[in-house]
């Protein structure tokens, strides 16, 4: 490394007012997109996630993994199926999801934040009833003639304290987005990984929800990364919609972070997982990176 | 119910003794057999787990899952392949057998103990480093020309600080038999479960270590129940071997009890899975079941 | 017993619900009349204490102990005299009673239960300032012209400090009903005993308030045990002493109960002490036993 | 008070070198005697405990009750009994020094210290299985051709629990010496109350063993106070037998003291109870008072 | 010493109620005067202290040190100067008043603690950001055309963790008070002790604000002694200065009287330093020493 | 900053190691020479020691003040004495070093490091009985004829119960190098500052000690700092010392380096505190700085 020694050094000491600030914050990070398919950013997202913990932020990853799911659907013979952008999910196709996620997706990121020097848990949303969800309505939040989606889930209940204790003990709880029914319905649900991200931060009365994405953040003009909108009122997101600058994948990101920041976390950020150590640049610098919700 | 309600009572009263004794100490149940595969069995297994933790049992419980990881394989398109009794374990093998146990058979079971009115929580030996083991050894126990097998780990380290969290948070651990790799080896391996239950058991200092199978105990005369030995010293073990009077099968798990009392465990015993309610008769009974070694 | 070991295990496992709901509640049990002459059934009921402590309920048991009162004072060559129902109380009276209760009946039930496995601490009002009491005044509830009972008191004040720690170091409370003066008055008062009961499970804000009887509970027409009145509300207590259902012993009963709930305890109980583990009975069943009031 | 205020201010922090010396220690009070029957000397008794419980001392006092016994037995017709200096105890005397120490003598301790602004919590050795007896041996120590006594007990256990959570509430633990019987007897036993403080003080691991007596200290000279010894190594004792300085009613008491520091108490005292203040003026000044064996 | 040591047990038995009354509770103590300046008087005051740490109390001893400044500033070769009553305080007098009060009379004073068999902590208002100020307004309180007087400061921020944490460890902290800038301003600042003393003890929840002077307290009559006014509401404070009553010298001292008790502070004490032990005479009598504003 | 935000982030990364070694350790630092003196120095070292803080680092800094000590001695109008390298210390020198170092240089530390967003409480010797120093002895260590050097003292306890405190409550401690006597004798002892670290280091089982120093470190050729030596075993002290390498300033530094981890301390480092940030460089980085003695 060509920076010298003390300079180096005095890198770190710039980075004592963040640490500071956040020391004891929880802080939950959606995962997702090319930070966990790319293998030197999933290392670097490890790293970032372990030092988080060592200056004592309450770190917690959660986690989908739709390619991975696609690819194991196909080894079983099943093609994946999507209606209006959400998987269709019978039961076998559910079977599968939890498998991959929770079995594989899951507990790969567990066995990496260990390497990295980390203590990481690998959790689901059955796991001390953490997550309970019910089949989403047909006739729902979209209206009109909405399909059946089968075994996909609206988040109905969230018991933090598995969480709680994890963190107290020092762990970074991994939690892959699979939740459990209400009342004894024994399905498990396919429950959206951004919206359970939303949920767990608002549950663990977090400072930030981190989403981790593959844009620099919301642009006023997509093909123009000079419009990123680098702060924004959580009351101008209407307006934002209204005006039809959001994409179409944009806009469930921007209502998840609405909803967390309606919730009482304190501030939801839209980052781009494609730079490295996104994490520690958004955290620990001034400049911070991609469009921050508050 | 055909039993009036103040001879229930007494019944209950009468469980008292073992109440008290059992109340704040460690028992690690191997789970496996007709037990894991019966529903009836199934409900009852988890209803004398949660009770154990109702009366202040720290309970443990650790599975395998054969069966599924067989039928996964074959869904995937591969076929089983045994060596001497031993799952040869390729990476695409062990890519499905952590899937299949840390995926799903472990997190249904921590779904149906939730069901039950219990809190679970779904770990492998990933999670906070609980398990981690090499690849066994060529030339290894069985000594002669031993094959490869792949994947397939000893035990090495057993980091029992996840388990003693969840344990004090009035959690049941529930732990898929697959470990992490040593110094940043980062394979999963395929574990027996049997003698993780004996490493964990002993990890934890626990009081005894219950394994769940499908005959009635040792017997005498494989053909005849009434040949049972309920209780022998760990000394007597060798005697059995030598003498020819354990099965092949049977032969594994008395070592696996031999390991964990030498390793401290108050009692290891061998119990039938197929008696209803097996775990509360061994614990909350006079007359016990199965065979101890002790 | 002729019960096969597996369906006992099925009973154990029956009261799984009951022992998780009971689990860290106070349960505060009036003991009296038959269950404390009859030598059987003052084993269970000890049996069913130790039980509630083991499974973590938080048991106090409240006694008073006429009939050694009586048996006593004529050994002194006294003749017990009571007016309107009350024991008419001097000094030399009250100091044969609090002897009697404090140092015979009390200290015996400590040791009964200390042979039956459990940890118990036997005291009175005047331990660490438990009950205070006033000298029960002329011209009182009862109106008219109330003759003097001497030391009869009524209890002015609680102060549960020593049974909530006598509670937390997992001791069963057994108190006896003599109650300290107010300010300095250096007399002993002999109180009711479902009173201090009652005063002491509102105190403790007790989930349930027992009262051990030699009935089978309220009934409606008191020759015939098939109008027991298995549930009421608070509300409608006032009805039946109107209607004059109740008898006369049962009124102060029941008044008890009215003060307990309106004091915040859940639910109050009437039940018949006769029935052996009536206690059992009635926490561990879905029947339950006797009057519920609510 | 004709001493000024400031010369009691410039008394007190005299004191302070003591006060401190004590903090945090255990101190076992043995009390009898005319302290206990003179009700101004109880009334100093009472205040001292409770100065010495607000300056920080974990106090506890054990005390008999003879005359309050032989009085009560007259008063049932009973004549009391006593062989060799000890009380011949059948079960109805039994029943009478339970109920007379326990009862009586015991909760009007716990009153006396609750009315001089101390919290009190009134114990017998059957509480929490704090002492168990057997029957005094025939053929015992004493050798020769010993009477059966009846239920007279030796100590054989001490489970100071309870005392330890009083003490740490704050409470002095008032215990009057009844015990309970070994592995499930049900008699109580009576046991001597020297015997049971120095047992206690070992138990507890206490600083000091004080026994409140009515003579001035161990005296060369029975006649002349001028010959009080005022300290002594235990290993004298022997000496003092063997030379006959010591009364038959003094050696128990020694003997008592000696088991004491055997036992690791690290002084024991015989101090002069019918001197007002007598534990005061032993604590929290120079010269002492009586007889110190260390 | 001529009082025999039963009557100076009495007299610590007198001293019960108080010590019972104050123990836990939080007394500050501004120090100064002859107090501070006679050997002896400072030898009692740290017996005091140390009493009352052992007994309890959390007692705080705040201070100034005007004449050891006015020495130690002629050392140096500046002559002192004061503007109505006030320290002028430039940067190179601010540099005396920090090293005389935090490093001279604030370790004298814990050494002296310390030697009488206390644990002392010295503090200024710069330790964990105790005290901060601001720099003395012009046109001030006073009013009118009021003169710069340089580095002397208005406490506008008290930051209390630092003694609870002292007190909670049982050390008696010494404060000398100056305090820190607010908001990164790097000058120390030169505090009225009075005002300092009220601050902590309103920061504090204290009990009691006891300022040790050189008067008897607040006298109607300067000339006579006899007019002292033991006891006066806060209320009545107004009257007084009305009335004319109050010395030039004595109204800040009620001022900060009057601040401290509108703050929360039970009640204030303004007591003659001049009486050895005052201390323990206002604290530990009946009679109290000089008036109390409540 | 012309390096970007994602390299910075790089940087933290690679801290990450370092950070997860020294958390919870304690880290003792001797803080002197050019470090103290120059104002951007000064201002580095607080940031590093409140960085250190904040990833959890249990930081104590140790400080002499030589400089500011002869300034004030020449304000009072005394000339400085050395003896043999020691200050002589008359009592009215002691008084200024007193001031000086636990008024002045303490303190201003304390507020530098409170603006620079740490919590510091700055300490000497006397508080809480901190380091307890004996006169040191004619004829002592540097043998032959040794002159008297007035209040200079042999540290002969430590007591670091207050350290412990003020770090468990995220407090750096600042520790001014003056002794209190032994055993009531009430002067203050001027202590060498190197030798107080390494005797708080040993007390605090510290797990390294760090000299601040004015030169690279142990040099073989002094001019030449390419000889620097970066790491020795503590047995090659010796060895150094009679070949004559060591210069006459080094030896005491590396003699305070062998008494530490002579008493246990893991590695004493000797660094250049002329280097901006030298802490965060010897800790965070792998090159370190300086020489490591272990």
């Amino acid at each position: 490394m060509e920076i010298p020694a003390n300079e180096k050094a005095a890198i770190l000491a710039q980075a004592l007012p963040y640490i500071k600030r956040y020391a004891g914050k929880t802080i939950v990070v959606k995962y997702g997109g090319a930070a966990m398919v790319n293998e030197g950013l999933r290392a670097a997202v490890a790293e970032d996630l372990v030092l988080m913990a060592a200056v004592g932020i309450r770190a917690v990853l959660v986690h989908g993994g739709g390619p991975e799911i696609d690819s194991m659907l196909r080894r079983v013979g099943k093609e994946p199926v999507f209606v209006g952008g959400l998987r269709y999910t019978d039961e076998e196709t559910m079977e599968i999801v939890q498998m991959v996620l929770a079995g594989k997706v899951n507990k790969d990121l567990v066995g990496l934040l260990g390497r990295a020097g980390g203590k990481a848990l690998g959790l689901c949303g059955l796991d001390g009833g953490l997550l309970s969800a019910a089949r989403m309505g047909k006739g729902g939040a979209a209206g009109g003639q909405q399909s059946d989606l089968g075994l996909v889930g609206d988040i109905r209940a969230v018991n933090a304290d598995v969480l709680r204790r994890a963190l107290d003990g020092g762990y970074v709880p991994v939690v892959a987005t699979v939740a459990g029914g209400l009342d004894g319905d024994p399905n498990s649900y396919n429950v959206n990984a951004d919206t359970a991200a939303a949920s767990i931060a608002v549950a663990l009365g977090a400072e930030k929800l981190v989403l981790l994405t593959d844009v620099p953040g919301i642009l006023r003009d997509l093909g123009d990364s000079g419009t990123l909108i680098k702060e924004m009122p959580r009351s101008g997101i209407e307006a934002l919609v209204r005006e039809g600058i959001l994409s179409k994948g944009m806009i469930p990101k921007v209502e998840c972070c609405a909803r967390a920041v309606d919730g009482g976390v304190g501030r939801a950020h839209i980052i781009d997982g494609r730079v490295p150590h996104a994490l520690l640049v958004e955290l620990f610098s001034d400049a911070g990176i991609g469009t921050m919700i508050s």
